[in-house]
């Protein structure tokens, strides 16, 4: 996802300063970020994550001081690194457990040999509910208390924020509500993680592209089926599907209509369990966003379930909208999450 | 649901001193409780509604003074007082909004009509969230950092504890988890709120009573038929599914393990959105607990329906109990949330 916010200069910039790490099973991103959330710099790398996690803590801390150099500032003006890693993680003991994207990598001490590799001290977080404290605090949610993020993507990651509390979970599962059930019936649809029922199997972008094939195998006429067709496997995506939906294709629509209508689910059982100010839409799966015609009705949709099905109160005040950092969300946040950390401890 | 506290005497309690009160539609329980949520005193006066909120009210305040002299101490002994009340509330204004167990209470200032009344401070709390207080700070969570505790009744309560967090969401509507959706299907079964598919509607002793009325109607053989056909209107409850289950009917065993099953699809969601230390299960449709051969299968079954549907280190690690304070979690943890209310203020 491009990036959607702008460098500030040093001249602008609020002190202190904090560097973000958004680890992911492709890229990683490095950036300086100020007092108030806005970058000075960024720059990405390749994760290569078969060189194994040495190698790429080495190349991480390399990188962190790269951007500390890129924002014209020193080592010593950086209070602390922030770094946000796919899981599955053991956040206080600062490791990575069993991360399904990062294969080989498991049981490593991941923070650790960063701060090493950088010579700064570094807090670790999961990369969802980092880029949910990066909406909170530098993006869309920036002016609420409270906040749940749903980034939509391959799967459905979730992050909680509730004042200045992350709700990471006492086993560094916290948030995963991609994996909450909303369909409890014995043939209910299949999730990537094995089990059956949950929010991701019905509104992630793997859940649309199979029930894409599955409408399309049935004979609906669409003009879906050619472009499918005619694509390359590796950009056969959702991308394809809110194309045709901007075109005005009736079934592409009613794809995005029936993932809205799931994810509305999804979302009252958060707003009945966590009551935020806002929930915020992200990932790659928002259709263009509010800048076109199906970004604007998919928002509707699940804005309309909800007010259908939430306490009326809630229904009444609850914000829902898209998330506003694009692929920055998880840098930013995780500088977010080193700033909490360090002002947590001052 | 009675008492299962044992009072302390004046020379082992540890001061400050708090006073709770439980707010419920039929009766208001008042108690003085020192700083380790030990209780010295407790008394029970009828609601009476009807009579209005300023008569409730003024009864409460005389109520507090009465379980101050009860307990031997006088009223500048107690640093503050803690209201739980059932909703819909407005927790930070302390205002009744419209409580559906309280006829003609609505947007009635009941902090602060107490505080009038009795002379001193009151903090303001739902009672579902302050019976779970209760349970974490002096019941069955309190050596865990983080709890969900159900209150299994006519409905289901919930409460949500994260250290010193109680989540009781931005419009106070925290925690409502009886009305998460658990089956999203258009036929899914009719909650008391209106909606559809929550776990209330299929867990709760309502719930239960209407699915045991559904399978006696389908002529399924079970000692339970002549119970409920003798028993008075007002008798027929869930208890009577429990003896039944308890001395072997097969049917009424079945619905306790339909139940429990519910229940624990209910959990894992909260499971995959809290991750919390502990689940606690309370409130009068608890089989009599760890006692009983019936209250043990049930247990049994929430926790193997956890087991199986949620992520492995969660299943592993989660604990899953029986609340331990009965029917004095909620003047417990009322009084616990004015001693987190003074010691934030200290």
């Amino acid at each position: 996802m491009p990036a959607k916010s702008q460098f500030i200069s040093l001249r602008e910039a609020q002190s202190p300063f904090f560097v973000g790490i958004d680890l992911g099973g492709t890229n990683i991103k490095v950036g300086v970020v100020d007092d108030w959330g806005r970058p000075l710099s960024w720059l990405s790398l390749p994760t290569e994550a078969e060189k194994g996690p040495e190698d790429a803590a080495r190349r991480m801390g390399e990188a962190v001081l790269k951007a500390i150099k890129k924002a014209k500032l020193q080592k010593h003006d950086i209070s602390r690194v922030g770094l946000g890693s796919p899981g599955t993680m053991d956040i206080p003991a600062g490791m990575l457990v069993n991360p399904v994207n990062l294969k080989g990598w498991d049981n490593f001490p991941i923070r650790d040999r960063v701060s090493f590799h950088c010579g700064l001290p570094v807090a670790f977080q999961n990369d969802a509910n980092a880029a949910a404290y990066g909406e909170f605090w530098a993006g869309a949610g920036k002016e609420y208390h409270s906040l749940v993020l749903f980034t939509l993507g391959t799967g459905i990651g979730c992050g909680i924020i509730i004042g200045d509390l992350i709700v990471d979970g006492e086993n560094s599962h916290g948030a995963e509500c991609g994996h909450i059930i909303i369909d409890s019936s014995d043939d209910a649809r299949l999730c990537g993680c094995g089990q059956r029922g949950h929010l991701e199997a019905y509104a992630s972008a793997t859940a649309l592209m199979k029930r894409a094939e599955e409408l399309l195998a049935e004979g609906h006429p669409s003009s879906l089926a050619r472009r499918f067709a005619r694509a390359k496997p590796q950009n056969r995506n959702t991308k394809l599907i809110f194309e045709e939906a901007e075109k005005g294709d009736k079934l592409a629509n009613q794809l995005v209509m029936e993932a809205a209508r799931w994810l509305g689910i999804g979302t009252v059982n958060l707003l009945h369990t966590i009551d935020p100010s806002i929930v915020l839409l992200g990932g790659a799966m928002t259709f263009g966003g509010k800048a076109t015609k199906t970004g604007k009705r998919f928002l509707d949709a699940v804005t309309r379930e909800v007010k259908q099905r939430a306490f009326p109160t809630i229904a009444q005040r609850v914000k829902i909208d898209f998330a506003s950092l694009g692929g920055d969300a998880g840098f930013i946040g995780a500088a977010g999450i080193a700033r909490l950390e360090h002002r947590q401890e001052a």
